[in-house]
Parts: structure tokens; sequence; C-alpha cells
């Protein structure tokens, strides 16, 4: 059976979505459930999410292992699962690792473009490596079963998380910079190491990190994704659209601005263009997924390479990463 | 297959106690988190467990559902049931219901003594009931299947809990006023609608709620017991010892004072016996009891009564009371 997995959207979530996510065949996605918010703040963006699953279970319902993606996928709905974008959630404490897993969270970022207390982002000059307590967050996240997301760190932040994860880690939006050099894009140095340790790289359709930016053919995104599935193996790759859809532009200057600085920040944006960018015409909701399953084959990828891209890789990926270590397979590092 | 669950203690844990848990058979115990304690207090104090049930592997675990209760006899452990005696964790947010029961929260007290903004507590004046709120958060709590505890209620919120509550609630620790005339003792009205309803009173061995404090005897516990099963059904009983052991006498202040008042507040107590009182000589911990078992045999009590007192009757209970409504049998009411 194949599944279509997405690896990170971050919507204004409506009953127009979860609609068009059905329409689309999307079996799951990860969604973004908080960025710079503390605890208590994330815990108010997991009740929001509740207040969906109990207003639409015919659409959507909370998914917390891989088996729930088949579930959705035989009751006809879509598996919804919570990610942070940045380790404000946790604050200091290590004992908030467990307790987000336990309310559902499956991904979290080390540092979202900014230093964070467990690792550098992508926009600081100098990048550090994993802090003392981004080592022990990263064993914490291991144990109980949050996987590790870098897609908004460093280069030296990444390969020391791929190096001291004992489980594969994602990158779950983003793309090559050889192919678009965005600072969010990933070195082909990160992307080998990513998959020789049977990680994942979501790729992304935001515009910033397209080459082109919004007028990015989608044969132009398709022909690298496989050339990046021949750089890192077929096994290890995905989506990740980095969906914003119907978002306000006050959500990107939260994004971008947080609380850590009282000047606006533009981000991959800039003065002249500080909002979100109008995505590329073949991506503009759930409801396009088949384009790229199209624009794949295109591209000359097999059926069976396609279907792993589309989903078959992010479910085996979710099967063996979001239980307690000991209790699956969890991949190719675990017995270091 | 006859099974041991004390229906609250609130020891100062230490692997000496869980020892003692397993040396006494104890299968399962309701234990109390949280009083005064904020939502985040709260999540610390559930972090403070996840580290007892990493390092303690072979003796406790989390307990969630009544299923719990066999696997912890079928593996020689005691499952640790969560709960809290004062709605404080929900703040002011019913969103953290569900919150909490994903946390593994079973047990929920409407109020403790005072006021809250759910329910009256059995030392106010005046006992105004159900409050809006609580209202809200019951239904909430039938939901998601949190019991509804009354211990440490007044009469007319108590009543207006069992009539509300779509599922039965339970009084996890007090006896009959009858017997033992303490505020936090319940009327024969209390304990007749409770039984009535399919609800649960666990039997407290705290020396303020037993007739000659801690020189009850054990004879005339279980004969009290014995009566009160007749009462309100021999299905609608178990034991509740509300056990301190350990705990210096600091807390049972911040269980009385919290931050509610900047001035001392006895509580059951008195300035010239301000502490914890000492247990009776027949249940000093967790290895006592047999002496109740004994006792309620000396009663004159069958031993399937006996077994069911013991800890059936909470099995039961805990089977029908802590998954989401619809979900498995819900009680009486709950076609209401």
């Amino acid at each position: 059976m194949s599944v279509l997995i997405d690896g990170l959207q971050y919507a204004n979530w409506s009953e127009r979505i979860f609609r068009q996510m059905r329409a689309g065949g999307v079996d799951a996605v990860h969604v973004t459930v908080t960025y710079h918010e503390t605890f208590r703040e994330t815990v108010l963006q997991i009740e929001r999410w509740n207040r969906w699953f109990e207003q639409f279970p015919d659409l959507i319902f909370h998914g917390r292992t891989g088996a729930d993606v088949l579930l959705a996928r035989q009751t006809g709905r879509t598996a919804i699962f919570l990610g942070s974008q940045n380790p404000s959630c946790i604050e200091d404490d290590i004992g908030l690792v467990e307790i987000l897993h336990t309310l559902g969270l499956r991904f979290m970022q080390l540092s979202y473009n900014n230093q964070s207390l467990l690792a550098t982002g992508c926009y600081e000059a100098d990048d550090t490596g994993l802090t003392r307590m981004g080592r022990e967050v990263v064993a914490e996240m291991n144990r109980v079963g949050i996987v590790v997301d870098m897609s908004h760190s460093g280069e030296r932040s990444t390969l020391e998380a791929i190096e001291h994860s004992a489980r594969p880690i994602a990158i779950t939006h983003a793309n090559p910079a050889s192919w678009h050099p965005a600072l969010r894009n990933k070195s082909e140095t990160v992307l080998k190491a990513l998959g020789d340790s049977g990680g994942m790289l979501g790729f992304s359709a935001y515009p910033h990190h397209l080459k082109g930016g919004s007028a990015c053919t989608l044969q132009d995104y398709c022909d690298m994704i496989a050339r990046t599935a021949d750089l890192m193996g077929p096994a290890n790759v995905g989506i990740g659209t980095d969906l914003c859809q119907d978002q306000p532009d006050s959500i990107v200057e939260w994004m971008r601005v947080g609380r850590w600085t009282k000047r606006i920040d533009y981000g991959e944006g800039s003065a002249a263009a500080p909002g979100f960018p109008d995505m590329p015409v073949w991506f503009a909701d759930n409801r396009d997924f088949g384009n790229i399953r199209s624009g794949l084959n295109a591209a000359g990828m097999s059926d069976a390479d396609t279907d792993a891209v589309m989903g078959g890789n992010w479910l085996r990926f979710f099967d063996s990463g979001f239980g307690a270590r000991g209790t699956g397979a969890a991949g190719a590092h675990d017995a270091d």
C-alpha cells in the first residue's frame, strides 16, 4: 500500500484545509505546533489541536505511531503528528522531553535560526555545535522517541547531531544548497552524512528554499529530488512542503522574531517583501501532491521510488522513530 | 485472581517505600501528585514520577488502565495511578483536563477543603454546589476519563457531583461521619447516593478520620467497613488509606495552607498537634494490608467480599472509569 505523507506543514488550520487534505489523499502530516512558545504556551497549542480532533473526528486524528498512518489510510482520515521547530517548549528542563512525547510531540528542532540552549541556528555567524545540554537532550529524545530535526540549524550543529544521536535524525523541510544556496538549505556534506546514518530529508516547497523562488518549475524541483535521491539514497528522502497555507503575515513575523528582538528581522524575506511568499503554482495546497508525483515520474524516477518519496520512506522512519528505545527498530545507529 | 489496590496514598516516595509495596503485595496505588500546584508545577511532579519509573522499572510503573493492574500482578510490580486532590492543576483552563489525562492523571478532586473554581470544600461555612465551570469540567472529565473525587468537598457539592456526573464518581479516602464525625467524613445521605450511583468509597486509615484517632482498633475499623458495605453495597467500597508515610510536617502544612493564606491553618490538626498524626499500629506502611484483610474476615465478611474490598472493586472501577467515554463500560449513569 502506498501512502502519502508530508514531513512538515504549518497552515492556519481550518475545516477547509482538513477537507483539502482528504481531497488530496494525504494520509499523514507532521504539523508544527510551536516555535518560540514556552511549555505552557505549547500546551495551549496542543489544546487547540485537541479541540480540532474533537470537532472533526471524521477528517483528522492525533497520530502517535507509524501504525496510525495505516489507520488513517484505512479509515479515510489524515493522521496529524505534532512537532516543534525550536526547543523553547522544553525551556531549561530536560524532563519536559518525556512530558511532551507523552502529549504527542514526535519531532523537535534543536534550534530555529538562532542559538538555542541546545545547538546553533543557521543564521548565527558562528556555529559551536551541540551544547552540553544539547547532548543530554538528544540522548533523552533518543530514549523516549522524539526525532531530532535540524532543518533550521547550522552546519556544524547538524553534523554533530547526526553523529551524537543514537537514532537517525531528520531535516524535515529543506533542499540542497548546491541547487539553491539559501542559508536554510543544506550542504552535500550534511546530506551525505544524513543519508549514511539512515536519516531523512524532506524536500521543501517553500519559495525561499526553491531555485527561482515562487517561479521555480515543477520539473526543476523534481529533477533536484531525483538527483538528491541519488546522492543520499532513495530510502532517505521524502516530502516536507513547509506549506504555510492561509497564514497572515503576522505569523511569519512571529516565526522570525519571536520575543528575541525588539526590531524586525526579515529572515529569508526582506523589507521589500516581508510577508509569506506566493507558493509555486504547482503546489498551492494539499490537493496538489499529484503534481509532484507526476513530476517525479517525469524526472525518471521509478514507481517504487516515487512511492517511497511520497510517503513510504517517512512511514518506515515514523515506525522506527517514535517509540521508546528498545520497543522497536531504532535505526542504523542504535547499536552505538 | 484477587488484587490489592490502595485508593490513595501520598508518601514521601523512596526506593524503601516501593520495596515495602512489593513486600506487601500491593498491585496498584492511586497516588496524589498535586494539591495547590499550578499546571506547570504539577508537570514537575509528574516529571519526578517519570524519573522514579525510569530508576525503578522492576518495582513500579505508570498505570493508565485497569489492565495495568493485572500487568502489575503478572510482572511483580506496583502500578502507580496519578491523581490530584484539587483542581489547581487545571488553573482556569478546561483544555488542561484532557492534557492531564494524556499525562496520566486518573482522579481529580473538585475542591480541597476550600472553595475552588469548581465546587465547595468541606471546611467552608456555605456550600453552593457545583459552579458553572464545575459542571463543564465534570462533563469534560467524564468525556476523557478522569474520575471525579469528592473526598475533601462539601455535602451539597458532593451530592451535585454524583447527580451531574454521567459516570460514577469516587470518594477515594474518607469514612462515615456517623462513625466518626469529622468534617472530612461523609453523611449517610452522601454514602447512599454514592453507592446507588455505582460510585466508590475508599476507607481512610488516616487518624483524623478514625474513631479514637491513632488509637482506633483494627476491629473497630473493620466493623465500620462491614457496616458501610451493607449500607452502600459491597461492590462500592474499597480501601483508601491516605498513607502519608515518611512525610515531614512541612508537607501537611503545604496541604492545608498552600498559598491561600499567610496564616497557619491547622486543618484537622491543632496548635498543640500541628503535624502528621501517628498511624494506627495496625497500619504503619504498605506491608500491613494483611492486617486489614484479617480484620475484615473477623468482622464476618465473606472471602469474596473481602477480596472485593481489598482491590476487586477498585479494579472494576478503574476498568470502567479511565478510558474515553464510549470506549468501555462507563457505569450506571452513562445512559443519562
